[in-house]
């Protein structure tokens, strides 16, 4: 009543809406009903898309500034679930394009060339934001991959290239993370000492047990000499930058510390929210991937081992592309480090104080 | 090749697709986050709308024929348990829109007046072209259904209740079905032995039963002439035509008793299809429910008890149509009428070979 | 290697596990394929609800210390989201049940009589746990809902029903919440002010508008002053007894003002998890509710009008209970005295700080 | 009432099932809560599976008569189709799993060697079931993919593999198709004129088109012509078996034919069963994949590069294993062969009234 009056239909824009499946089918003279199905889904898989930016803007521009106030933290972390909780349903999508047999598809097929979700400018945005690098991306005819955009798109995407992605946000902001050497608490010492004593307490079970072989015992032992080389790596500032330089881990050496520091104690008040932050960013990713998985699967079943537009089967791309496009790889290995919490170093009461809230100081 | 080419922005329309997301919020100077969510939430679901109302038209088209081909079968089936599968899917689009909190919602809510769900006018056409009749609607405020539409849409609904819905399309389909009495098989007579003898038999187990108690055989007893009660309403024409005049059954009495054969003995070749259309036509039933259903639990929990715009809580509302609005009732009560497979009628072989494909006589 | 060796079908008790398939269609010689189905859907099921049972007790033993520490919370939240993933995903298996029809049923129902879903036990504790008491249960048959229970599991309802359930553990901690009243922010004083304010500004608003008719700003004013009356019942504990004695409400009126402090203010880091907890409760209501209601739509099509075992027919029953045994229903109606954001009182510093986390300070 | 009754709890062998759960956790002195969930989510895993094999080897019954009557057919299709729901169902499981996390997991972990999923017998006979030889499955180890299992379970598992698969029944039964050759319609000649004279006219709009440069001309003969060689190795029986004999297809000749004669022709009501069929047989394989997918990204999420139990890390072994043990691939190539349906070859009328139902003759 206290602003002018707005109808559901004008609102939604539906007029328009409603009225852009445009069928290349009907235009060349023979309308193949399945046509609008395969405009619908693309059409909604980009609203959705437009969401997913919606939400992964906001997050960046959370984190972008420079002191970030702490109510701000769940924003962005339910802005991030909400992206996973987006991707989940739309991954179901596929479900309804499958009823679209191959046969109905080459009725139309035809007519679209060289139309191809490869030009899916929002998707490569996402993907881009996110802080997938373009060394990183499959490499395809030997051309930048949004050389298949439109010019303008081809610009903003280069700008976008030129961003700060969430991974690089989300690494600054893990090295401002406190308590990684509090007072009286130095987390990333105190670990390695835990990490050592759990090592050594195991292999004198192994060897005092009179039950297993030398051969046996033997065997054991270089097992976990092999385990204990890689928690050393870890250990070794050095070691970690030579790996880092060889590309096989991205994060920063104080970054990888806290994710650790978060992920060990997650159940302390203070450290709740960005767990979920991480557990996010993992899921974000892994439904990425899934997304490609499936798609790859799709067009395999539709197309079989039918050449594509560009010269290679669109599947093995998609294929390919799965694993290879996924961004928080190192946070995924980061399990690798992770002890029993029954061998994890005691916060001192103090530090622990600072952990919880103020209210209670 | 062919045809000109055409690249992916522009053959789905994404230049204005992408734009049609207007804030109110924002127009009036208070940008809400959620509101980007709100719109394409509901964007996405009419286009979904028009791709069930594309599959609908033409499922009625098929059957509109006065000669259906043969081959026609396949495809109206597979059309409905497309739509079946979007609303499975769409169902569960309700989870995203959760994730706005009532708090959210408020942030814009007040700018929407008096635009409702209630106002979309795709869901009202397809309730209507599966065949809800207006006087079945759940009244609101004295006036019908249509009257919050725009002028155009309420001419085009006007003309849309005048059609001859799926409902009435699929009840004529049933009264031509075949088989109900062939040359060497009339089932209707020989089904309400089969009922017959069943009640029999089954009276003669519990009466010759010594461990049960007169009391207890009497209250069996009693229950059974309950049920046979029921079955004996469907034997009589009359009495059928009685109960369909108050309104308590909507099919016609032939077209019942075709339900019922396609039902007894789907796993013949000839009624495997039909089978499948019945069982569609259960499921989009049975869906709409459920989304009307979750509708009104999301209201309850977004709003409490907040008196809507028309003067009732919305969550009631919708509470009530969830079961009212329902359109294939006859279909679910039909399983009152099942018997066992054991007990069924066989039929004869000349019958059978016709219930069967050509190739092999 | 440091404990003796176990195997996966051991482990698991496979042997036994899947070994209790027993048909009694077999049993009585006329063995019906689709019973092993059946089984095997209400085996899964009554796993799963022994999966909810242990995540709720152990919650339920969170919320029961005298003293609960600050890091158990994060773990209750965590257990009770994991009781609605699992709502979420047992939810759709009604779907596989649905694969067998009404028919398929038939083969094999008599056999069970008087076995029903209604028996069982583990589905009625995690009610009883939640907070339904056995007086806002559908009443049926005149006689108390676990009659139809074996002896043993009688009496472990009875206990069961003596316990303290989680809404009685909640409202207890609810009234608990600190910053209700802390030294410089009155939470509830500011709140009804804040309400006032609005009711105030949004009737200037209407009545200052020269285009509306002296008809629509009294109606306008009539509406507003009906919501008023809603708010100003909260805003007297005494008549807000009255409503609580007439059982319209079951909340404490202390823990009614700290939920909607919670879910007003839950941006606040300290109101983080406390909001993820009431938001899981209401999921667990809304979620219990949809299985009901799934329930008996598919009984009904299962059964048509069928009498049932119990003298009436099953789906009315389910449909009944759909609503009536909510638990929650007070944190459902909350939203009705939510306001916007942007007229919140705003908390003073000093006790914004203390929501926040120590190290801070 | 005419069967001793039988309670809801024994029927379901409850008493048991309930107390299955014994966490090695608990036994060693240390409860982990989460043991109890990872019991639960791999116990309702083989239950499922139970189910799928008794729908696998009722539908192999079928497939296996040498005489198949024409009613069997649906009910096979429904069963393959409640095996698709249940895998459909069954993938989305692993969401809950994964809300252990990863330190979760750590508590119990080493409690459970050497056991592991790869032990599953259940999940191993469906994969020989459908058709997995045990030389096409990736070998680890260097020894049998069995030889992890039970000596019972190994015998058993070694008697499976000399069973005919469904893989093996539905070639064999593709080979007895009808309508591969009939008096007036000789498929395989008129599909490869169909195939010819396509190829002929695609290319004749390309040559005649005066805009496209003598490159591009060239370039896109260059390509059809690739196309048309993959078709020709299809039309030569000869080059068929060397294809075949290399390992890359399966099927046998005249089976790829009949398949393809379904796929193109489903419309015909004779063969919408057997399209239903093909169907399923590819999202069970599809499904099978992703399920092998996912928990291939649970294994990495969970354990990061941690070395497993037997020497390498479990993600990778899925990863490698999730294409690798496809069993369909020769359906899914299929595609490649599909042609429009406006190019397919007439059938005609008296074949086609062969592929209808006989009252209609």
């Amino acid at each position: 009543m206290k602003y002018p009056p707005v109808q559901y239909h004008d609102y939604l824009g539906l007029d328009h809406l409603l009225n852009s499946q445009k069928r290349r089918s009907e235009e060349f003279g023979h309308p193949a009903h399945d046509e609008t199905l395969f405009i619908i889904v693309h059409q909604t898989y980009e609203l959705w898309f437009k969401q997913m930016l919606t939400e992964l803007e906001s997050v960046i521009s959370i984190f972008s500034q420079t002191q970030m106030p702490e109510t701000d933290m769940g924003t962005a972390v339910s802005r991030l679930e909400r992206i996973v909780g987006i991707q989940r349903y739309i991954n179901g999508q596929i479900d309804i394009l499958e009823t679209m047999t191959p046969l109905d598809f080459l009725e139309f097929r035809d007519y679209l060339y060289p139309a191809s979700g490869f030009q899916s400018f929002q998707w490569r945005k996402i993907e881009t934001l996110l802080g997938l690098k373009i060394q990183d991306r499959l490499q395809f005819n030997n051309s930048p991959f949004y050389k298949h955009l439109r010019p303008d798109q081809q610009t903003e995407m280069q700008k976008t290239l030129e961003r700060t992605s969430l991974f690089d946000l989300v690494d600054s902001w893990l090295q401002r993370t406190p308590f990684l050497e509090s007072s009286d608490f130095d987390f990333w010492k105190e670990y390695q000492t835990a990490v050592n004593e759990m090592f050594q307490a195991d292999l004198e079970v192994i060897m005092s047990n009179p039950e297993l072989t030398p051969e046996v015992k033997a065997r054991n032992q270089q097992m976990m000499e092999g385990s204990q080389k890689t928690f050393h790596a870890l250990f070794s500032e050095h070691e970690f930058n030579q790996i880092k330089a060889a590309g096989q881990i991205r994060l920063s050496y104080k970054s990888l510390h806290a994710a650790l520091l978060i992920q060990l104690y997650r159940d302390q008040p203070v450290f709740q929210l960005p767990f979920r932050l991480l557990s996010s960013l993992l899921d974000i990713d892994e439904l990425m991937t899934q997304w490609r998985y499936r798609h790859a699967q799709m067009a395999h079943r539709m197309l079989g081992q039918k050449i594509g537009t560009g010269g290679s089967s669109g599947h093995d791309y998609l294929k390919s592309a799965t694993e290879k496009h996924k961004i928080f790889t190192d946070f995924f290995n980061l399990s690798t480090f992770f002890i029993p919490k029954s061998k994890l170093p005691k916060i001192p009461l103090h530090t622990q104080k600072q952990m919880g809230y103020g209210f209670q100081s």
